[in-house]
């Protein structure tokens, strides 16, 4: 899956869902949104059984959002940029965060590449943290 | 911007959000995430004038999102797709939805295809409903 970077991480859901919250904090982003996929599926499907721990939170910087949004007023489509944090087959809880340069790289606008970049570099010191 | 799909809408800001809630609605798309851009930014940034209206509504097809999961366990990081409702500058009402062939196509799985194909001609028909 090239459009994410991604890390297996050791513990409780719950307590990665916090340390990557706080983590994407000291990194300048707020959690903007915060879907539980899991639950939404049990509430809506009629599923033989319970899905996943799957939760995704909206990530945004509002300052580099903001630059993103004066070069391109469309780019809302594509923010925030997403961390998926979910139970692998195994067990494991996978912290995967969207590629911005992949995402932002949609919009083919080289005006957006220093804003992608800085994001990257951002999500990739997060992921190290934890 | 070839990555959304949009209309331009007459109405009140508000009054265009509630349309497209309930047209998402009746598309079998619930709203699992609803962020206001503008007032982020306001709170978070130091403006000279309000930003203008910005809100971009995370649009789910609980079927549609757990097939494409099942495809992809990182999809997640793609999901929801995002309908932007947002003021342009002459004043207008724009709904952009994410082109979901181009959001999936950043898989590039083949097996995602159908569900492409079928929440576009969804947004279509939410944006001719408009």
């Amino acid at each position: 899956m090239d459009y994410t970077i991604q890390k297996r991480v050791d513990g409780d859901f719950d307590d990665v869902i916090e340390r990557t919250t706080q983590a994407l904090e000291e990194e300048g982003f707020g959690i903007l949104s915060d879907i539980d996929f899991g639950g939404t599926f049990e509430a809506k499907l009629d599923l033989d059984e319970e899905y996943r721990n799957y939760r995704v939170l909206g990530a945004c910087n509002p300052g580099l959002a903001r630059q993103g949004l004066d070069e391109e007023i469309g780019l809302g489509t594509l923010l925030p940029c997403n961390v998926a944090v979910y139970e692998a087959d195994d067990g494991a809880v996978v912290v995967a965060a969207v590629d911005p340069k992949r995402l932002l790289g949609l919009a083919e606008n080289p005006a957006l590449d220093p804003i992608a970049d800085e994001v990257t570099e951002r999500f990739e010191r997060v992921l190290d943290d934890l």
